[in-house]
């Protein structure tokens, strides 16, 4: 007997969680396939002005959704970034029109492999196109478009989002003023793709996982999920962190058990891990994003010169990266910077102490926020 | 129907891949239980001289084993340390008698859950007591005792062969004059703590481990026993070594597949390294040993007070470690030394500039061939 599937694809359609587009299309993929139609499920917080100049566009990681700053509707939990994005936050949505969409490729309502391949009417699985982080910021660019906004404010995101907020600098130039790549790298390390693909291996192992046709067999390969899930956390945190919060503290208990159950704090904060996340994911869509970001790489789009990416760019650029972030370490933000400044585009760089390691830019760290804060003041004000 | 068991348990008792000997014990645990009879698969090299003074300890790291000289009768590779040890060579076998024996818990002969268990006669599986790196070393001196060595000459080890060298130092400062602790640490951190039960996840994961009982069932977890492979091979490695050598290479193509098969040589070479491991190693002792170095915490033992693990040692230190390893960085190597200091120990500390992350000491590092050999000239000298 096989564990009922425990991810359930929420209805993302309604108002009170969020609102969904679906467009014709086609939109034509790096792989050379189209959609068609494209649905993107998305967010939006405060108000569209009347010149439509005040739209900030987040975008989201790996794990992460369109509920920036609202309730996550299968967790209950308040979004994502209410750090960041919220009335009087460092953006600002008193001021700022927030906009943030799920990829596509995601589980949250956006056109994906959970959803319903139009020619079969079953979920697509794996039969669902390989996307790249350019089709996402394709997807998104027509939202913008649907929603009739000529120039985006700023795009912003951490992580997987700091590489769309660098593809919608390369690709789209005059349709966003400010662009704040966080935690990131303009291309997928070695030893990133090494990690994802232990997790895709740990998925794809799972019996449950069936070929991906887990939702039509009525399973759900949840522990492979779960491993997966363990072992990219780790790379969120820094060695510093886990030391700090857990070191070697036993969990609820004076003495090693000799078993193997948890006796450390630390394996029962990541079997936590991995529990909560196969309520809130799909095991399909954690390929599909893994291996978007494995395939980033906007230096290759341009003969291998990443600063040909941003040549004579007229957007402005707000790099931040924390020092104990070992998945994107400072020195791949740098060069960044590094490929912005050959070409003299206007950018500035900020590399925060901060021991969290790469989740940093989801927590609490006040220059990040001051940062933020203070570059979309000056953004806003020149675009007056 | 389940894949046939890759891991066949080879014959070690014969002599030509190696020594085993059988002692009646009792070998009692921490955890409490005993073992009796205590089987120690090991091998030997060189000649032990009339005084029995000339004699090395070699403890092997968490999938290594006692053919650290001789060819694997497994794999028919040369030993794993055949660089450091030999005819010649910084540990020579033309000078000294060298034992390396499979630690208890092992899979290579010595008393592990592979093993028979005497009470029921069916392989232990989980019922083999949990053991530790002082039951390894306990299990180490049962065997120097046997070979009546009053006095060890050396105890030399990397990574988890490591800790053990530190525990042979603490347990029995009389029986070795000199210890060689290389790429390792007095407790194991939070992080590798995590890296450990993410390998443990994987393979409990894996419906063919049959709750430990695979043997019996006819089934083997290679799938769960290949990802927990791949994901603590990462840790070996650093990152600059990831990727100076594969960075973003493809694997036998010109261009990006779009599909899950593996597009990277990183990839590639994680399912080598995934796929030639289970063929050798079993996945219940992968379990017990990564859980008895997470056990390690040499201070515990001594009221969380490490120098007073080697208060009056009269044993002379010689600690190793390399720049880029990220598992046990030069930091927490220091800290040993540190430890020594404060109780005026003989110690000298050397850190090795490589980039080879934490495997380097399996690799060819001149600078620790020539500390080892020349410290143990100096040992040699002074045991005259």
């Amino acid at each position: 007997m096989t564990d009922a599937p425990r991810f359930v694809r929420p209805v993302t359609r309604s108002a009170d969680v969020g609102l969904a587009v679906t467009l014709d299309g086609p939109l034509t993929l790096d792989c050379g396939r189209t959609l068609a139609p494209v649905t993107i499920a998305y967010t939006t917080c405060g108000t569209l002005n009347a010149a439509k100049s005040n739209a900030i566009l987040i975008c989201h990681a790996l794990t992460g959704d369109q509920f920036v700053a609202s309730d996550h509707p299968i967790t209950g939990k308040p979004g994502w970034w209410t750090s960041m994005v919220g009335p009087g936050k460092p953006v600002d949505t008193d001021r700022f029109f927030v906009i943030c969409a799920n990829v596509i490729g995601g589980c949250m309502g956006s056109t994906g492999p959970t959803e319903a391949d139009p020619a079969t009417g079953q979920p697509y699985a794996l039969d669902f196109p390989l996307i790249t982080i350019r089709d996402m910021v394709r997807a998104q660019k027509m939202l913008v478009d649907h929603l009739g906004i000529d120039k985006l404010l700023a795009v912003i995101g951490g992580s997987m989002g700091g590489m769309q907020v660098l593809q919608w600098a390369a690709s789209y130039p005059t349709r966003l003023r400010a662009a704040v790549p966080i935690a990131c790298a303009a291309r997928h390390s070695a030893q990133n793709i090494a990690f994802h693909e232990v997790g895709r291996q740990a998925i794809m192992a799972d019996p449950d996982w069936q070929g991906g046709k887990y939702a039509t067999s009525g399973t759900s390969p949840s522990k492979g999920l779960a491993v997966a899930r363990m072992a990219a956390h780790i790379t969120y945190v820094s060695e510093a962190a886990l030391q700090r919060k857990f070191g070697r503290n036993l969990q609820n208990r004076a003495a090693l058990s000799f078993q193997f159950a948890p006796d450390f704090q630390i394996e029962s904060y990541l079997h936590h891990q991995g529990s909560t996340f196969v309520d809130r994911f799909d095991a399909n869509s954690y390929l599909y994003i893994t291996r978007a970001m494995d395939y980033f790489d906007l230096a290759a789009e341009h003969d291998g010169v990443l600063a040909d990416a941003f040549k004579d760019s007229p957007v402005r650029f707000c790099i931040v990266s924390f020092s104990s972030d070992w998945l994107f370490p400072p020195s791949e933000n740098k060069q960044i910077a590094h490929a912005l400044n050959a070409v003299a585009a206007k950018v500035s760089f900020v590399e925060i102490k901060s021991d969290k390691g790469h989740d940093a830019f989801l927590l609490h760290e006040p220059e990040m926020f001051d940062t933020v804060r203070g570059f979309l003041n000056h953004v806003a004000m020149e675009a007056q």
